[in-house]
């Protein structure tokens, strides 16, 4: 059987674009707003998304600022720092997950906490005007609200906060925008996840589409 | 301000894993069929995914006997192979993804494709009696069904087809539910994803929640 179908990377996000821009609710965006909704609308496949996304003020421009200026991007799990696409980044910027170091476990043991929590102990040194990507642990997200507490934590510049799930996935993203210390992205509610905070990053980084 | 939170990853899991069983509608899938979709739920935050899903006859029975024979699994994006997690897979299979590969790009001009349907490639020596997981690109599950409309191309085990978007996504599902030749589970429509697919394949690869 032959299969006919679009095999142009560039039209298939032209058209995959347009399609959003029809069929989604993005009127209370600003223009910046609005590129970074798009491209996490994308990755979920799912119109309705939108109604879901917040952004504090100025956020985007905070992040991409930061970007320019040569801030690395801190992520909780492989799957976001994979995705990143590199060649979008504006200064070569270090994209860095530091879950799989070797001290976590015992790091997990000693504070009492998920290996994806005690993994941002080891951003401290990082995280001053950094940008956070968090998709995938509710824990680590709470663990950086927690670390933020303190006065001598230095601030990053912007978290992308898209933790996932059933258990603390809402809350700690509730309790991220209610903080409102720290330039935010979230989705409100279970969903998030890696690839739409993946998203989120590479539409901050470069205006292409 | 204190935060309150569950830290115990076991813990996590078992919640959420029964959040999705007390709010999802999971009748229609035999045993196995379902704990795979309990995690599909969990990657994707969404309860209502499971109407989506469809499993071929048998899918998680060949793809975990294949696993379990020590086959490889063919990921179309590092978000895939990145989240695939080692310690579940029963013989430690290889986890390929030829997606930066050297020549993919050169591949990808020759013919007339994406890079990520070039890729599939140099699955080719892999590929008799893989396990494929396709999370992201449409165009690489087309280009799949086209090699596999070739008698001399090897037949994977089964095949995790969850490419995510707008553009091809719902087609080329369709295409391969349609086509009947190899085991497969699919998302219907827009939905899938990177997460969604890895989740699949933790599932499969060990019964352990």
């Amino acid at each position: 059987m032959p299969y006919t179908y679009e095999t142009n990377g560039a039209a298939i996000y032209a058209e995959s674009f347009a399609t959003i821009r029809s069929e989604a609710k993005l009127d209370r965006f600003d223009a910046d707003e609005e590129r970074v909704a798009v491209r996490m609308i994308h990755a979920a496949g799912l119109i309705g998304l939108e109604e879901h996304i917040r952004f504090s003020s100025d956020v985007v421009v905070h992040a991409r600022d930061a970007l320019k200026a040569g801030a690395p991007i801190l992520c909780d799990a492989r799957m976001v720092s994979e995705g990143i696409t590199r060649k979008r980044l504006p200064a070569d910027n270090q994209v860095i997950c530091t879950l799989h170091a070797p001290e976590v476990a015992d790091l997990a043991s000693g504070l009492g906490t998920t290996r994806s929590a005690a993994a941002l102990e080891l951003w401290r040194p990082h995280l001053g005007g950094a940008v956070v990507a968090i998709g995938n642990a509710p824990t680590a997200l709470f663990h950086l609200l927690e670390m933020l507490e303190s006065r001598d934590c230095p601030r990053p510049a912007a978290i992308i906060g898209c933790p996932v799930g059933f258990v603390g996935a809402a809350e700690s993203k509730a309790a991220l925008w209610a903080a409102g210390t720290v330039p935010c992205v979230i989705v409100q509610g279970r969903l998030g996840g890696s690839a739409i905070t993946v998203a989120a990053i590479n539409a901050i980084a470069s205006p292409a589409e």
